[in-house]
């Protein structure tokens, strides 16, 4: 069946839903047999459009249309639109999926306008369904898209999944190579612009009663361990003034790194201005950890993310500093480790504008946000400008089985995408003439 | 060989020290080979000393002295010396083998004292050293003292070690049973009181520049987990003012926990005079628990403790107050379970008083604590009055390898509980006379 409406894309997405590893819930991996089927039903979807179709070097699925007016070649101006395939282990049913499905639609929709009514644009669509954005099997995230961006990293063929399979053997499994993998790079001919459409995974559009935003950039984040380090001791032997209780050190802290980024948001530091600054502490782990005994060491991470690089880093100065602060006000130590960190991608401008175009065409009216997660447009910005439609999700719910979107924000989000690239279409025709 | 001198008690530590289920430290159970083994290594010793020796029905090893001028019969009034053979995993080598070995010390002492310089006692003396007092191997702690006191349970039979084997099979195995464990009730003959020596387990005396310390009571114990329940969320997608970040809250009141305690032991609260209160938060579980995902759930732990039963029920009201505000403040919500209770016991007069004596004895000024760890003398405390003389230990560290102690503080020991033991006798014949 091709997909033409909103109620096509939700019945694909319960479709790809069935395609899982596991029996109790979504968990689609990259270069699994699942990844294998739902590469082959997108390619059905698109076949069906009358669409071309071929999977990359790296296991990506494509489908493309080329208006009958210009040369289909390699050469041949051309937008994408695309996300993921893979998911989560007991996934939703929409992170990722959504964004390719909507681009098959939209594919689906200029091929008919053009058929049927002669309405032509002037570059081709190509849409992606990337192989891996979340990193599940092998560890490293956004596999496919740095494929795409001529990213790929020969020494992750090394890196092994939970079952000690390699990268490098699973993609011979697969029918493919790093070399076919290094090949999949578009760096030779770039396209015009990539566009993502993706639920929000976050609760802002529902506070704002917006079925959609235009994303102004994706969030860098950095990532450490903060490990405080006391003394432990018997709870009920050790007086209170005698105590390096590493937990309340921890403690503090935690509500230290709370209130400078909820100051931060709500505009009350006048020397931090970056109101997408968020940060969060997630895991705590003490030691020994019995009920009976005073902490002597509690591990915190710390995530802190914002679209400024140069705001979030001084936001995580001044925390490192409190830290040390505290610890040495209660005489224990305090050290901490970097585990990951990405720098801030901004949205394009023009893109931005056509997404805005399209979003008011629906009788909204344009909202911009911060993405907070990672997509992947961070690794397509490498290649090219990017540009990324948010869709309200139920609660912000998402990498859990009540991830959830409307039918009507679903339609509205492709009508939006349409008239976004019928935007850039007269954008692209204008300076070309 | 008979222990006579510090030097003796420390090297009998050492040969106790060997007698492990585990290769790699001290792990010491009850009624296992190592139990039989450690009472049989007791009764050796005082049977050397030329004592009589017997373990009772609940696996308890005893030994007895009883001057010549007074008929040896079961209602001699005799005052019993006592603590446990049993350790924790990976244990220290003092932790109640110090109080056993330092009762056969002065049993052997007051033996020889009779023998050969004629001087003699009011009343008999017992050392016994308990089977069971951590309560590894069944869950159920101080099995072998509430024997003595005339409180075992039939239904803790019932209960299984990590292999599964019963309680009861367990004293099957050892040549007991149930009916001999209720056997080995004291109840119809009490002695006239219990002395426990005992590592003080924590850093007081130390922080005093103290050897010895008087036991005012063993303060009472209610454990509780605090659940605090909000919403999990994505750490990037999440403003913080749209959060419920349950160890957020979690945070506030472990800070709150560790205020209320430091200020009723610094006397800054005139409602909360009990000096002993502590209060502790040593376990701290996050779900989900993830770098990137603000925790929806915080279950911590609180072990509250006091001399006071009253003010420690009052600083726990205070305390789960302040849990629902915290809650409330931040839309989350927040219960609680007990998962211990026990009320605190109060050394007796006398026997305080005799024990300051002892300690004055040896040139150090007699000084008071509370014990905030539990004791034998907890469950003897139901059958006669029950004093204890606390020894100080590096560092307070306990339940540990890295336990210790030094000859001169355990020769002030020995010296302060004989002279402990002389004061009790004035007292008793003034009394008798």
């Amino acid at each position: 069946m091709p997909l033409c409406s909103a109620a096509d894309v939700l019945t694909a997405c319960d479709v790809l839903a069935t395609l899982s590893c596991s029996e109790h819930g979504i968990d689609r991996r990259y270069l699994t047999s699942e990844h294998a089927a739902a590469n082959a039903t997108m390619a059905a979807w698109l076949a069906a459009a009358g669409l071309r179709i071929w999977q990359d070097g790296a296991g990506n699925q494509w489908g493309r249309w080329c208006p009958a007016a210009l040369q289909d070649t390699d050469a041949t101006p051309r937008l994408v639109i695309g996300s993921h395939l893979d998911s989560v282990p007991d996934a939703g049913r929409y992170d990722g999926i959504l964004g390719v499905l909507l681009g098959i639609a939209a594919l689906t929709h200029f091929q008919h306008q053009a058929q049927y009514h002669g309405h032509a644009l002037p570059f081709a669509l190509e849409v992606v369904g990337f192989g891996d954005e979340e990193g599940v099997r092998f560890g490293a995230t956004l596999l496919g898209s740095h494929a795409m961006a001529g990213g790929w990293q020969p020494d992750w063929e090394a890196l092994e999944d939970e079952e000690g399979v390699s990268l490098g053997e699973a993609l011979q499994a697969f029918g493919l190579s790093g070399q076919t993998a290094t090949q999949a790079s578009l760096q030779d001919a770039p396209p015009l612009g990539y566009l993502e459409v993706h639920i929000e995974q976050g609760p802002v559009l529902e506070a704002e009663r917006l079925a959609l935003g235009t994303v102004t950039g994706i969030a860098g984040a950095r990532r450490f361990t903060v490990n405080f380090v006391g003394q432990a001791g018997h709870a009920g032997t050790t007086p209170m003034a005698l105590r390096q209780d590493a937990l309340c050190a921890a403690a503090e802290w935690a509500l230290a790194v709370e209130a400078l980024a909820r100051d931060v948001q709500a505009g009350k530091r006048s020397d931090m201005s970056d109101h997408s600054l968020v940060a969060t502490v997630g895991c705590c782990e003490l030691r020994p950890g019995a009920v009976n005994v005073i902490p002597g060491r509690a591990a915190l991470s710390l995530d802190i993310r914002a679209l400024d690089d140069a705001q979030r880093d001084q936001a995580l100065d001044e925390l490192l500093s409190t830290a040390q602060r505290i610890a040495q006000r209660r005489g224990i130590s305090v050290s901490h480790q970097q585990t990951h960190a990405a720098d801030a991608v901004a949205c394009d401008a023009q893109l931005m504008q056509a997404i805005d175009t399209g979003i008011a065409s629906t009788g909204q009216p344009a909202f911009r946000l911060p993405s907070g997660a990672g997509h992947d447009a961070m690794a397509i910005s490498h290649l090219c400008p990017v540009g990324m439609l948010f869709v309200r999700c139920e609660h912000g719910i998402s990498h859990h089985p009540l991830e959830s979107v409307t039918e009507g924000d679903v339609a509205r989000a492709l009508s939006a995408l349409i008239a976004s690239i019928e935007a850039l279409a007269a954008k692209h025709t204008a300076s070309a003439v």
